[in-house]
């Protein structure tokens, strides 16, 4: 059973002041990565900056989480999966998504989620386009959202994703709905899209975990 | 089609020598990437450490190469996919995986590939334990190895993962095989593994492009 860490003690405010702080933070770290992939810069500058970055890590393992950071609640408030590996706000190898939930009517299957995101050096497969294996995380997660509903966590039993051509580096799309549900089993699909139409398109059937269904 | 680097001027020596400036370098970020996620540092420190590693990036950046690392090749050398989301020794997104290769016939399908890695914090879903997303990227990259010879770039087709049980974050191991091949294509099977056995297992076809079979 999953370990969901209930944080009693933040507010609303509190969450947002802990945002304003690991954001900059985050976003510093995702610049430096693709930096990192693309220096150019001498051998000097180099080892200088290795010697910055050491410093800074130290300064900030000085107090730290025992492990990794977990989903947190708190109570008045959303979810924080800020360690997430494709949304966290506090990963800088996350993208991250911002997924937004859309509805054009009552039904589940009218329901869809949608992202508008930027890759950059650090997701390269293939010269100058998407690595196939990023295709498939952030489409693994954006079908995981689009049959989620708060409280109701629903993992990946099966996922296909098909290829139909390669997907440039830069600003991309995507978007997920339900298609169907059959018991604790609930289907969707989806795809990822450049400017010229859908690059990578996937299916797959998530499940209520057993000990969530009660 | 797809643009391969031909770096004519870099002998394999030259390679060690970019390799041991860059390594140290990859994995200091790569340590700060985990900090950045678990830090519980207060705020002075955070803030320090943003300043810090923002000079780092401008130090970096002041010579870089206009894009994405691409995939280089020199004369006398392996392949340089350095800034690969997966693989790549200049990334500090990629885990990164070390992929080896191992025969057990004389048949394409005794060859296998298999990896022994580690992931940690910024490869989180559900407390931890490994985002489904990830499992799938790492499996979409080995099976695609594990299909790849020497100067034959094969490009995914459809995969599909199966979910058997939630992969704890920590020590893992992938591997994958070619089951058979038909004409352009050829099909792979493989998974990854805790110390238990399998927890997520992918089979997929992977295409030899149009442009790359003359």
């Amino acid at each position: 059973m999953l370990k969901y860490t209930h944080v009693e003690d933040l507010t609303t405010a509190d969450v947002e002041r802990l945002r304003s702080l690991y954001e900059p933070l985050t976003r510093a770290v995702r610049d430096l990565i693709d930096a990192t992939i693309r220096t150019e810069a001498d051998a000097e500058a180099v080892t200088a900056a290795t010697a910055q970055i050491d410093a800074a890590t130290a300064s900030l393992r000085s107090s730290q989480l025992d492990g990794a950071f977990g989903v947190r609640y708190v109570t008045d408030g959303d979810p924080m999966p800020w360690g997430n590996a494709v949304i966290g706000v506090r990963n800088p190898s996350a993208p991250p998504l911002v997924i937004r939930k859309v509805s054009d009517g009552p039904a589940s299957t009218d329901r869809y989620v949608t992202s508008d995101f930027y890759l950059g050096a650090a997701f390269e497969g293939p010269p100058g386009h998407v690595h196939g294996g990023v295709s498939a995380m952030l489409l693994d997660h954006v079908l995981g959202d689009a049959v989620s509903t708060p409280g109701v966590h629903r993992l990946t039993g099966t996922i296909t994703v098909r290829y139909r051509r390669l997907t440039p580096l830069g600003r991309l799309h995507a978007e997920a709905r339900i298609t169907h549900t059959d018991g604790f089993k609930t289907y969707a699909t989806g795809h990822i899209a450049d400017a010229d139409g859908i690059t990578v398109e996937a299916e797959g059937v998530f499940i209520e975990p057993r000990w969530a269904r009660a």
